[in-house]
């Protein structure tokens, strides 16, 4: 087998998590976001929002991070943030699948890139450098803005308050990206009246 | 208004790519493909097959070009390559209406950015440089791989042969991207028999 039979058996593979469906709908609240179009969309806020971004931040490394970071939905479904009361994306099963899918997708590239792009997800899931950090605080943000843009969205369907958006949401986004959670913040008080 | 007014005014319009819908098909078939998920993979696909870029190939800049080429879309709507008998495309009108889309969406970030995202697309319009061949070749690339997955999508639609895939498509891979077409091609012949 060779690179390229490997890298397009990985891409092809790939092309699945447009069918993965997150809670989250569109802006204009026409349809569910799928997570192919929402990690476009999030990389397209790194690049945007890059001034928002502490010291040492790479902001390449970023956009890559994410790129990758939702691949593992293909096996595993997107967990939503606001389910089970707040607490499912921490479950160990939770987490124990998404390795097991880990090891089976990016195991699709060659060994030297299967290697970089597993330890690229490994500290986009770590969340402790600074690019994870702050790519974390933009995955955070762009749901925010979709409910705002939306009515409410997933606030509306999990019955959300301000506190638990605050405990959830702002403390990730504000730990790594500040400004933006101030400006934010700002919106959602508003929304939530 | 603030930056982060103008940025999240930009990345608000920018969902709406995920509603442009394309040509091309999901690589299962079962639905059409928009333009906001196809960005997602190209980008991937530029991270995946950096190995084939030619010398002077910056791949972050490739990544942005590609995060960043299709948003005009959302006033343009997609041209797909094969129709029009594969000369839609390349019509004055389009690449009007094309500049026009992007003086409005690029003019929604604050005045810097907004001028650095629309030399970037401009560069990829062109198709001159090393980083917008690279980039284009992995446009022409993707919808070769969603045909040969589905079952031939917008081959069957549009009626086309396996000269004019080479002519309209073949060529313009092979430009940025020679290892790929190489590879393409073999898979290519056996489809169209
Ligand atoms: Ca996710």
């Amino acid at each position: 087998m060779s690179d390229l039979d490997a890298q397009f058996a990985f891409l092809n593979e790939a092309d699945r998590l447009k069918s993965v469906l997150r809670a989250t709908t569109l802006c204009d609240g026409s349809r569910r976001e799928n997570s192919g179009e929402h990690s476009w969309h999030l990389a397209l806020y790194a690049l945007v929002l890059e001034g928002q971004a502490g010291p040492g931040v790479d902001i390449n490394r970023v956009i890559k991070m994410l790129l990758l970071h939702d691949l593992v939905e293909i096996d595993v479904g997107d967990v939503p943030i606001h389910s089970a009361n707040g607490q499912a994306h921490a479950s160990a099963e939770t987490q124990a699948a998404e390795q097991r899918a880990a090891n089976r997708i990016f195991g699709l590239l060659p060994e030297g890139q299967a290697t970089t792009f597993r330890a690229l997800w490994d500290e986009f899931e770590a969340a402790e450098t600074p690019d994870a950090l702050f790519a974390k605080s933009l995955d955070r943000v762009q749901p925010v803005m979709a409910n705002l843009q939306s009515g409410g969205g997933t606030w509306v369907t999990y019955d959300v308050t301000y506190d638990q958006l605050e405990a959830r949401v702002g403390v990730k986004i504000a730990k790594g990206a500040p400004g933006v959670w101030e400006w934010v913040k700002g919106k959602a008080r508003v929304w939530f009246g």
